[in-house]
């Protein structure tokens, strides 16, 4: 209940009665529970309210209430707007703060026409909460990191000439949900060839060959915690110019890694990089930001972003993910997560990172 | 382009000059393309922009450019409303579409300070034009199931007493990836015993033993398509009470089936099937709402809920699901997809029906 003690100060900050939530992975973070939709009222004094449906119901009495939460069950014909509104005018709920992120334009009109009290956006204040990761969040990302690391490792092993992005796509995702991971933590791209020139990529039917690049972008998703890593290994071979522009990018990331501290703007772990893939003469083809924080979502905030002039805090985990992308060529992305701490970062990315060239397997072989 | 001519004809139908669509699936259904991400500006003459960044520039050009879409490229550093609100000024747009469904609330507030001209919400109306499927959708959903039908048979045969239910629905999304499934159409469900009681409940390291009920709620995603589809089988053998529940869905899945017609208000297919149960003396046990619209989203309008009294249409296609959930025992749901066409549906579901007890296998035998 730690976390609801922390939402209930953002509640008495606001001057606010209650916090409504309702988005998945705030839902998540308030109860800690991965399998539940519903809506979550807590109050100043850090009470907290879950609200669930028929589906839902025996897992919620059974996580939820020995944790100290109220579950109501509203029945499927009473819509969710008028049982809140029943629920606010019991507890005297007359300021609510709301999930303005969350929220379509449609859901908060809808709400605002069934709500009697004043609506106060929250306006990122959770946000900032779930930006800093406590001890045991980490653990949740450590272990999905090292879920996606073991399953590239049997990856590389399985890889064969002709075996297709896609089959070696689903292997991927396939061995990570054998290790415990939850899903995929995105859609995983994986990518050979001149394919891997298109940062984000979609796995087709392209059959691998000797002197492709190999580029894995993917992650796991521990209790509701994603991983992210990125890396590039030759299959077979590798031309001069593959290892340049590889190397390139390894001394991009160590740049970006070197600056990582707390206290430092976001964008200046994106300079570090974008300096040194300019010095190379690579500068135009390093086309997206260089990271975004990770946790209950994959994509968070802060971002490492030439926009972004936020200053890295304490437990932020940050992407450092810079890639050089040359169209009908290859690409090379190589993609660490960091955990901000003081002047020097942890790197919870453990895979080996110097350039690796695989040996092609003949299908006969595999 | 005959999705951009109907998104065309909206613009015109509210006397606007445009709409700007940025949701992912509303993307999809504008360009046909699944990997993309950006902002697309279609006009009332039936022009369409389409704003992206440097990950995404070399697949629009190559996708896009041919369909006579004009593609943009906007920097990094160039903060997406200031790069919209530059090509809305040039192009003389001053009232926009925009979809209040997608935008949160404070990506609505951000676009509102940026943009210039006046914002109209599409209250639906986008939704209500993907809500009737073409042939050509049709023809995506139906590849999905198929691949989900035949992933599950595969399934039904690589069964053993011990195996877990995050293994066999690891084996169950690899199977639907090999198949050429883009991902699981949602979370996949798949329960043993006890735990088929929760309508939602999530795979743990439940084993599998002899007389459990195994119900997978699962599908598979073709060109952005989804299906979905439930089945419940006995493992090993069934216990009277068993085969009764099963019956008693099967008959009330079969009941909902028979009202799905052209003009019949959506929630007359879930009374029809609570009947049923009700009869049965079931009733307290059927706890969720009997279906939902499948297509680019997995939950899309109209639903089949005693809340909607929208009147089906042809081309709707609507899950049929009803579910007896005894806390403690078992569960059982048998899902089919219906499409609506005039006054007798096409059940796009193929798979068996009658209640199957698989044979248990050792895991020595397996």
């Amino acid at each position: 209940m730690s976390r609801i003690r922390a939402i209930s100060e953002i509640v008495r900050k606001n001057e606010a009665d209650a916090m409504l939530l309702t988005g998945e992975v705030n839902l998540i973070y308030a109860t800690g529970e991965t399998a539940l939709e519903g809506q979550c009222i807590i109050s100043a004094d850090g009470t907290a309210v879950f609200v669930t449906d028929g589906r839902y119901t025996e897992v919620a009495d059974a996580q939820l209430t020995p944790q100290g939460f109220s579950v109501l069950e509203r029945s499927t014909v009473t819509p969710t707007g008028a049982f809140l509104q029943n629920l606010l005018a019991e507890k005297d709920i007359k300021r609510l703060l709301y999930e303005d992120d969350v929220l379509t334009v449609q859901q908060f009109a809808a709400l605002r026409a069934q709500l009697k009290c004043e609506l106060v956006p929250l306006a990122g204040q959770l946000a900032a909460l779930r930006a800093c990761k406590s001890e045991e969040e980490v653990r949740c990302i450590v272990r999905a990191q090292r879920i996606a690391e073991a399953a590239l490792e049997t990856l590389w092993t399985k890889l064969y000439t002709g075996m297709t992005e896609r089959e070696a796509a689903a292997l991927l995702n396939y061995e990570m949900a054998l290790l415990g991971s939850e899903k995929p933590s995105f859609d995983t791209i994986l990518l050979f060839g001149e394919n891997t020139s298109k940062p984000h990529g979609v796995p087709s039917d392209r059959k691998l060959r000797p002197g492709d690049f190999v580029l894995a972008d993917f992650g796991a998703v521990c209790h509701g915690y994603h991983s992210d890593m990125t890396r590039t290994a030759a299959y077979g071979s590798a031309t001069d110019e593959m290892r340049r522009v590889y190397e390139t990018v390894l001394a991009a990331q160590a740049a970006a890694e070197s600056v990582a501290a707390a206290g430092v703007p976001c964008s200046e772990m994106h300079k570090a990089a974008a300096a040194v893939i300019e010095a190379a003469g690579y500068g135009e083809y390093f086309t997206h930001a260089l990271g975004h924080s990770v946790g209950l979502e994959i994509h968070e905030s802060p971002v490492a972003s030439l926009r972004c002039d936020e200053p890295l805090q304490n437990g932020v985990i940050m992407t450092d993910e810079p890639g050089i992308y040359i169209a009908g060529k290859f690409g090379v992305r190589i993609e660490d997560m960091l955990l901000i701490d003081g002047d020097t970062p942890q790197n919870l990315t453990k895979a080996p990172k110097a350039l690796r060239v695989l040996d092609a397997v003949s299908p006969a072989d595999r």
